[in-house]
């Protein structure tokens, strides 16, 4: 049928390290490169979790190297989800905070598990640190500035219906429909012919990806700036005691 | 009363060819230098269509020159249009596809009959063709990014009722109520004072025309080229070929 | 709590005369200064107004140095406000017309009384003059490019249900209830750590914000030339005659 899926299988919470990062670009590449697949969808293995977003530990007690090294792969992951000539629809059937909701922003379209115990949201803030400029152009491109604004402000993380009155994802269906819609949805967006729709695409999304790619060192530099900060490693240990503790 | 009423009437569907926008520019140029016009009216003649969109004969087979002569008159149409200092209301009393969407875009306020099988969009996709990147800036400038993403890669053209909930057209009306409202919001656009309004609509809109008087050259230039692939001649003339059946 | 309250109390309808907006600025900065404030919430202490807008006795019959004086403080106002670290909330509890409203805008959140009487848009337009670019852009940041193009083109005073349909105020509460309300959402917002909140606020606001400062001089001449001229002299005097027969 020319789709393919992507499973997100890290448990327990499919985490972005570094690690699921390169893995994940790789893939989308060899799928871009791969002319009979038109589109994916990409969903998460892991009960009740889409992806928790980047992955503390590599931004924690690391060398600034190993920042680097990741910070990268965060950069190089979304330049090639969100500028995918593929379609791509994200399937969220778990929560998805941060990084997580930034997979789901990047796609062509995003359907979301109706309960409402699911949230979506960019909520660095909440966490002490800031959402990097591309995220936010991402947010807004979805959300139009005043709710980009707001909800990045307040670290918001939206329950599911909340999330799709913002615009954040374009609809709810039952969990139990959610592979059965994306499929739909995918073979709507894939009666189009992909020249056009995907110079279409680009037309949309380029002054965006361009951004990044014009500031990508200078990103790197002050991601490394940030999170080699006393105070931030500090928020992040916090933050890592408690998840633990919830965990325990 | 100031106000002038522009009928399109080149049955059968109101097609933009060379002559009919040569024809549709000269008038917005005498009617914006008549210092006794402050508005117009903008409305077909022919039942069931606003304007069908650019005359696809004008892209099959021509030359080069052709070509060149065309896309200046599609640009000079919509930057008299889009640019005017008059209040341009647009009644749109049928379907609106492509081109013809374009001209109700470019108006300052759109009505549309409320009759569900009248549609309007920019579905320039549908026809394995891009929408130029100044299309495409004018319908974000009316419905915003996330909206004219999804629908100008899904070539969507949008029923009535969609089209208003999407704000694509600002208000639906009974057909026979259609140019009563449309003379209504008029003069509620001409009780303020022409000069503020004026100076106010090229603060909102300059930017955008600005970018397509900048590359507007090259906006020639990218459409010749287009227009001119084996690939792209195939799907205009497949696509002629499907209107014409169907009008047998 | 480290929030601290402005009233606006500059009877009959807190105009924003030069005297006005200086000592407003200054008192922005005192807080912005004081570590232990980390909110304001900015209100009136005269009934049925929020703030009229800018005083036009400051544009009327004066001298171009004064014109000057008074256009850079009302810059420097809204730099200060708009580009505020503090959490900012406006309990809009009466109208507020062209720089009141405004001043709304510039803030985090706003609340308004739900009384369909108290009304609130960026005017400028009807009294035949132009609204500055950057309250366009404070504006579009708010409700987005459509709406503001219709909004400050037809120069609409929004009442308060409609404002909020609009998105222009974020919530409507009865009016006893305004200031428990806006005590609430400083609480919420003040929940995030000040320094993640203020970086994502800067991100937000910068390019806007910078544009100003970028052209400021020159849109101090704009102003001189254009508020120099007879004819919107002759719309001043017209206005301001009409306020007072009204207030009579």
């Amino acid at each position: 049928t020319g789709v393919a899926m992507m499973k997100f299988k890290s448990p327990p919470v499919n985490s972005l390290s570094l690690e699921f990062l390169t893995e994940f670009s790789i893939n989308l590449e060899k799928l871009e490169n791969n002319r009979a697949c038109r589109g994916v969808i990409i969903t998460s293995a892991v009960p009740k979790i889409f992806s928790s977003g980047l992955d503390i530990t590599e931004m924690c007690g690391k060398s600034v190297e190993h920042y680097a090294e990741f910070w990268r792969a965060v950069q190089e992951m979304w330049l090639r989800l969100y500028g995918s000539g593929m379609v791509t629809v994200a399937a969220v059937n778990g929560s998805s905070p941060a990084g997580g909701c930034l997979v789901a922003l990047s796609c062509d379209y995003r359907i979301m598990a109706e309960n409402p115990k699911f949230s979506i949201g960019l909520n660095e803030a909440q966490l002490g640190i800031v959402a990097p400029f591309w995220f936010k152009d991402t947010f807004v491109n979805v959300v139009g500035h005043r709710i980009a604004e707001r909800s990045l402000q307040l670290g918001s993380l939206h329950p599911a219906p909340e999330a799709h009155k913002l615009g954040l994802v374009d609809e709810l269906v039952p969990e139990d429909k959610l592979m059965e819609k994306a499929a739909a949805v995918m073979k709507q967006w894939l009666a189009l012919p992909d020249h056009a729709r995907q110079l279409t695409k680009t037309m949309m999304r380029k002054a965006v990806l361009d951004r990044l790619v014009a500031h990508r060192e200078e990103d790197i530099k002050n991601f490394i700036t940030f999170v080699s900060k006393e105070s931030i490693q500090k928020s992040l240990r916090m933050y890592m005691e408690m998840l633990k503790k919830r965990k325990s």
